[in-house]
C-alpha cells in the first residue's frame, strides 16, 4: 500500500511551514535532524513538498548489493543510467511507484538524495542509500547506540566447548541457564 | 576513559531489580527492548550485573571487516580462538579492557553475545556484532526508520549532466538552489 505522495505528515517541515504561515517565531523541533543547524533545517523545511516515513538501509555498487563486480559493463551504473554517486546530492534507490526517478529527497543523517536506482527488495516505503564502501555503510549508517546488559564478567578466556554448550543450552528468547553465569 | 564495569546505570534492569527488591509489581518499561516479551526481559534483568551504553556496529568474517578471505588459516577465527558464531549466543568483538574475553552480554535487537573478538577500531564503549553475511549486517542492523523530506517530484528521468550540475551547485549543509527544484 503506497501512501499519497504529497500528504503532509506531522513532522518538523510541516510544523515549520505552519509556524511561518502563522507568523510565529517558535523554532522547529530538531528531534528529527539533530545534527543540522537550525537555519539549514528551516530552509530545507521551506522547500519541502511532503514528508514520508521510510525504512532506509545502505548499499554499495559491489557484489553483495548488486551482484556485479568491477569490470561488469553495468558496474556502478544505476537504473536511471547515471553513475552511482556519494556527494552533496547522492544517488539512492527507491520504489519508483512511490518516488519516481529524479525525485529529490532530504534524508536526515545522510543528506540530499536523488532517486536514481531501484532494487528487487526496495518496494513501498523503503530506501536504499548509496555508500562508496561496505565499511562506510557499517560505520555511517549501520550504527546503533544501545544499553547492553552485562550478565557475566569474562575471565579473559573462552573455549569452543563452552560456547557450543551454552548455545545448545539456551532456547530462543529464554534467559541464560544460571550455571553458565557462574562457571 | 573507561567506565567502571559494575556501575548500575538508570536502565530497565536496575528499575526491574529495584522493583523486585521493593516487592513492587510495576512492569518495567519496554522502551529499551521493544521486541522482547516482558517475562523474558524481567528474567534477563534479574541476571544483569550492570548495564553499559555502547555504540554497536556489525561485522562479518569477510575481507571488508577482517582483511582475511576464505582459505586464510585464521579466517573465521576470533581473537579468543573460537570460531565466529551467530546463534543463541553469538560472538562479538569488544575492547577487552572494558569487557574481558568471555564476558556475556545481552544486546537489545541482537540477542546474547559473548565477547570473543577484538578489533583495531573497537576501543572503549564500542561493540562489533558478528553477522554471517554483509547483507545480514545491512538488513538486520543497518536499518533506520527516518522521515524523508520530498523536495522535488521526479519526472521519471535523470541525466548525468543534471546530477553533476546540482552537485556543483549545492554547498555542504546548504539548501538546494530553487532552480533545481523547478527544472
Amino acid at each position: 500500500m503506497v501512501t499519497s505522495f504529497f500528504t503532509c505528515k506531522k513532522t518538523i517541515s510541516c510544523f515549520a511551514i505552519a509556524a511561518l504561515l502563522a507568523g510565529g517565531t517558535t523554532a522547529p523541533s530538531l528531534a528529527a535532524a539533530p545534527k543540522e543547524k537550525p537555519a539549514a533545517v528551516e530552509a530545507i523545511a521551506q522547500q519541502t513538498l511532503s514528508t514520508v516515513e521510510v525504512v532506509a538501509t545502505g548499499y554499495t555498487a559491489g557484489y553483495e548489493s548488486t551482484g556485479k563486480r568491477p569490470g561488469h559493463p553495468q558496474y556502478g551504473i544505476t537504473y536511471s543510467g547515471v553513475k552511482v554517486r556519494r556527494g552533496q546530492v547522492s544517488t539512492v534507490a527507491a520504489d519508483t511507484k512511490l518516488f519516481p526517478i529524479g525525485t529529490l529527497l532530504y534524508i536526515p543523517g545522510y543528506g540530499y538524495g536523488v532517486v536514481a536506482d531501484t532494487g528487487s527488495a526496495i518496494k513501498g516505503h523503503k530506501l536504499d542509500l548509496y555508500f562508496e564502501t561496505i565499511k562506510d555503510v557499517y560505520k555511517q549508517w549501520g550504527k546503533r547506540t544501545v544499553e547492553v546488559q552485562v550478565l557475566r564478567k569474562g575471565s579473559g578466556k573462552l573455549s569452543q566447548t563452552w560456547l557450543n554448550q551454552i548455545n545448545r543450552a539456551v532456547e530462543a528468547g529464554k534467559p541464560i541457564p544460571q550455571t553458565y553465569l557462574e562457571s
